[in-house]
């Protein structure tokens, strides 16, 4: 169905039916001017947006809407985790180019509850409009946390432990792996048509590359999830990180961040830094520096901490959290030492989209 | 300067400089995975969004980009008034394509900057990213107020009386002008190139419209004020409105979602419409039904809202306020009264971007 058989507010009626607030906080969710948030009594509010843009942060030529939503919402989620919070409410807006169909939109959306249900987060609200180019995204995670919980940055010392959530590079080698799938499609579409074979043109209309044993890499990059479960982890273990965000630029840039923030210096193991068999293994195929992926790849969303050096083997013994190194004093730099003993300058190249 | 001679988190650094968070409840602004609040004990939180899109919303040929920062704040700060809330803090996002540089961004910030200002209102957060197509403009408010303070657009009763601060239509008028003077621009253009006089260009490009006596609908489309005054009014005088919102998508637009949620009918008087000179004297100019543009024009950001008939004198003594009808049963319908005594039933044409 075309949307403008439906126009803006039957848009909104119609993906807003069955949403219905969950949150105890929730008073008044989509329909007025406003939302309307109760905050639970001594907590504070957390709040952080993003603005996706298509051409630059996902590409619909392989990226199911579906799974864009999930990921949209997913990303905002992991920014509240990452202050050791509770995401409860999101709000959407879209800007939508005439290409688009109900039901497209309406798959999106599927994927952008779907991340809600998980975390039990309401959408309260948004902003539907038109776009003369291609689809955006924009969304905004509130959450909330008792004042003593919240971690920043900026609270790393030195000798504090460098922990990470996961493995990294994967969301990047699986990012690597759809770009070169489509190059070759591309390849062949181009072929068909200079040779003009309709026979040639209707096999490749069917065909889906094979992804076998590569499926994880994939997921990383299409369906990425906000670790809240470590959130949960730490508490259990009565471990409060001194310092805290997630990794959503690659983990050099978001080092820097935490010895910027914290005026501290830091010094990392290259052997220590969590990889996954496929990232390694896709990495070879494609001749490209593994521990370089890792450091520099992003949108791996895990989580970036550090804990008191006294929280060693407490640390330790939660599932899927890696010592990698440890804060030293500023003066030290950042430091990555290589599998030889050799050491390097940490930089963040990371995900640097204004950059040439 | 290049944007990317700065890269994204120069560009943040750089317009994130001088701002400092003024409100008592902004704990911590823009560096970290989220901005932290503390909600004023005993308030509610509201939350409002929007996104603006090039070629949509905005024409840079004739919205200096200052002017646009103010708006797109402004409008969001609208929404929160339109709850009898006050706004505290706005979170801002932009994805911006190539052809802006650092100037053209802290001038858009610079506009962002002075509608915060004015209604002492922290910019707490955002995202900074790239665009391939055009700009996109997300900006989320954070508001407070009472519960009981509140105001849905729910709560307008049979008898009530229909209110609207200032004036209607003023802003469509001005679009009007603007639309008209590009075209004649445009096609001035087109006839040089084809004469191919140079003398006529360089002209061309240094010819300004003449505005003169058409400034304030002009300022009403490009600098439109959020009327926090009629709140602080409207409380001085000791009224509660029994619904309210803001005249974004035009007059009969709001009235319908009113009477809508409120499940009700209306009756409102042509005669009662408020009109400024400079936009009768456009519509007249233009051959435009000027009581068409005050009911579907749109962009007013204007409050409408209603009041217990009781208290028709006192809303009457407010400055800048005028009761315009009435709220009726839900089977009279929406009514317009016409100044010849005809009867017509309100349409919502409004601004529907999405329609065809």
């Amino acid at each position: 169905m075309e949307i403008s058989e439906l126009g803006e507010f039957g848009l909104i009626d119609r993906l807003a039916k069955d949403i219905s607030p969950k949150n105890d906080s929730t008073v008044k969710g989509i329909g007025d001017d406003c939302a309307v948030i109760s905050p639970t009594e001594g907590m504070q509010t957390l709040v952080t947006t993003d603005l996706l843009m298509e051409g630059v942060h996902f590409d619909l030529t392989y990226v199911p809407l579906r799974h864009l939503g999930y990921k949209a919402v997913m990303v905002n989620l992991s920014d509240v985790f990452a202050m050791n919070a509770r995401p409860r409410q999101v709000t959407v807006s879209l800007a939508i180019s005439s290409k688009f169909t109900v039901e497209d939109i309406e798959d999106l959306y599927a994927g952008m509850k779907m991340a809600c249900t998980k975390w039990g987060v309401d959408i309260v609200g948004g902003d539907t409009t038109a776009s003369m180019t291609g689809l955006a995204i924009s969304i905004t995670a509130i959450g909330e946390a008792r004042p003593e919980d919240i971690i920043l940055r900026s609270g790393a010392r030195p000798t504090d432990l460098i922990c990470v959530s996961g493995n990294l590079g994967a969301a990047y080698m699986g990012l690597q792996l759809l770009e070169r799938e489509k190059a070759v499609y591309d390849e062949q579409v181009a072929e068909a048509r200079r040779s003009g074979s309709k026979e040639q043109m209707e096999m490749l209309s069917e065909m889906q590359p094979d992804f076998s044993g590569r499926e994880y890499i994939l997921e990383r990059q299409l369906k990425p999830e906000a670790r809240g479960d470590i959130i949960d982890a730490l508490r259990e273990a009565g471990i409060r990180p001194t310092s805290m965000m997630d990794i959503s630029d690659g983990l050099s840039s978001e080092l820097l961040h935490i010895c910027r923030q914290s005026r501290t210096g830091c010094r990392i193991y290259e052997e220590r830094l969590p990889l996954d068999y496929q990232t390694a293994a896709m990495a070879e195929e494609l001749n490209l520096n593994v521990s370089t992926c890792a450091l520099n790849g992003g949108e791996d969303y895990e989580l970036l901490f550090t804990v008191p050096l006294a929280l060693n083997d407490t640390v330790a013994a939660i599932d899927d959290v890696h010592v990698i190194g440890y804060i030293t004093e500023e003066d030290k730099g950042l430091a990555l030492v290589t599998r030889d003993g050799g050491e390097h300058q940490l930089k963040a190249q990371g995900w640097n989209h204004l950059k040439s």
